[in-house]
């Protein structure tokens, strides 16, 4: 079929027509100035906004439709991280060509239609980057959001989700192995927003999605919460899988500094450890101190600098 | 002042330092995995997206500050539009390098503290093009917002705010007038938010912000509300003021294909006139029909195919 070449055809044609799916409290849905949507007694509206843009976030080789797809899943997991459900989404995309505004457009709406979440917004420009900025909105009772400033000393450090496996399927991509053993765990983001109302339930206060590396995040609410991080490394469950693949150097760097596992690391008392052991798992633990440290079988680790600094 | 290299630090320099409001109805500000916001029983929330792209929707010589300032108050345009009280913005930076994320910063803050809106969260990227992408929300009582379908035969078209001027700015600033005489209505983007208000306290129902062009816009309020727009051009303050300096049909094209000047285009029972002519111009009426249809002191005029189409 011919891709619409003007602005408004080539948006109801890429976008709107493949996203039906209005969600029950939008008042005034796709297609105005604004979207509105009433937000029940009760609830708070939970917003966060993330930009992917070609060859920052994904290879220029990786295909545009799992990219954007990717990006949308990358934003909800954000919503996993508040315990939030998620509801709405606006886009905004920056695409070299209609053809690729198209491309785009199937992974947005394959995400959106896995999560049902409505487009209620967005914009469309030609530009010289292929890029998505995606804003996602969730709502949440009221006061009870997952926060990065509530960890306590004592508390166990968990992990849902895994750590580093997407970083080396990006990796083995960039090498060439299309079939890598975890290609499919970069290739597919799975946002873990079951998960994430399931520990907001169980009473969690404090949660992060992996999206910076294992080292950073539990810097972040470390950092947020004025305690110290305790982190085995031979609790994470991707360590030992990777070791046999890398030496420890290796899978340490991936371990700790890979951040596109979208996973959630999150803390809770050691009296809810039954609960939570069914799903996710036991990493460390939480102390009077600062800083995040790093231990293999009672060694401790030397963590080399890790991350990505857009601006270095 | 060293503009902070790392991108943590970057972007508590340039955005978040500068931008220390916080809205009475946030929750959970700025610096976690999301915002989140309490919306009042009775209310309801008003969402946009907008992105700004240097050469696409500034000149590559336009001040990359004013830019940004003139990108958010753009985007706040649209809440103008539906009649909201602004309140939030989430914020996504592509910049070429920090110094340029850095003047971003400050056009952002400068217009957020205008508006007095809360920078609730945002993202930064490095990027071969200087872009922003602002998500803009605000709040307005349920079931109240001004929309684009609810037009009706009968009714009067009014206009407030200009029509073409920053559209002649823009070319004065190409052309290197620098100090051109409507240069200054495309430099700075008011957004007509108390005016926007005021119409919908006034019990105007039908509404949008003009950035694709008066014909534009009048076209997509006509057909979402399956009515015919007269459009009388001697009505319209610009146009006589644009005749005085050019031809009549580039100032036709000026007044009605120049999208940059954010004025709310609306449309009101005849009965409203004596309410709405202190702030308001009113250009011509609504009829049973289809299509935009101009006139100039009573001659039909022809419409030559205008506005800006990114993927043409």
């Amino acid at each position: 079929m011919k891709i619409p070449m003007d602005e408004f055809g080539l948006i109801d044609h890429a976008f709107r027509k493949r996203a039906p799916f209005v969600h029950p409290l939008t008042r005034l849905p796709n297609g105005d100035d604004a979207s509105t949507h009433a937000v029940p007694k009760g609830q708070e509206v939970v917003v966060s906004t993330d930009i992917s843009m070609a060859e920052k976030h994904w290879p220029r080789d990786f295909p545009l439709k799992d990219a954007a797809c990717r990006a949308v899943n990358a934003a909800a997991s954000d919503l996993a991280a508040m315990g939030a459900s998620p509801a709405w989404l606006w886009l905004g995309v920056m695409a070299t060509s209609s053809d690729d505004a198209d491309r785009m457009g199937r992974g947005v709406t394959r995400a959106l239609e896995s999560l049902s979440m409505e487009l209620a917004g967005g914009d469309t420009v030609r530009s010289p980057v292929n890029a998505l900025s995606v804003t996602v909105a969730g709502l949440l009772p009221e006061g009870s959001a997952m926060r990065r400033d509530t960890a306590c000393a004592g508390q166990d450090v968990w992990l849902c989700g895994e750590a580093g496996l997407a970083a080396h399927g990006l990796q083995q991509w960039q090498q060439g192995k299309r079939d890598g053993s975890h290609v499919p765990y970069f290739r597919v983001v799975r946002p873990l927003l079951s998960e994430g109302t399931r520990l907001r339930e169980l009473g969690v206060t404090c949660c992060i999605d992996v999206s910076d590396g294992l080292f950073a995040d539990s810097g972040h609410v470390a950092d947020a919460s004025s305690v110290a991080f305790y982190l085995c490394m031979e609790k994470v469950g991707s360590f030992p899988s990777l070791i046999r693949e890398m030496n420890e150097q290796e899978a340490l760097r991936l371990v700790l500094g890979g951040g596109e596992d979208y996973s959630l690391l999150f803390t809770a008392s050691v009296k809810r450890r039954k609960s939570l052991q069914t799903f996710a798992c036991r990493i460390g633990e939480c102390r009077e101190g600062s800083g995040v440290h790093v231990t293999l079988d009672g060694r401790k680790m030397h963590v080399p600098p890790m991350g990505y600094n857009h601006f270095a």
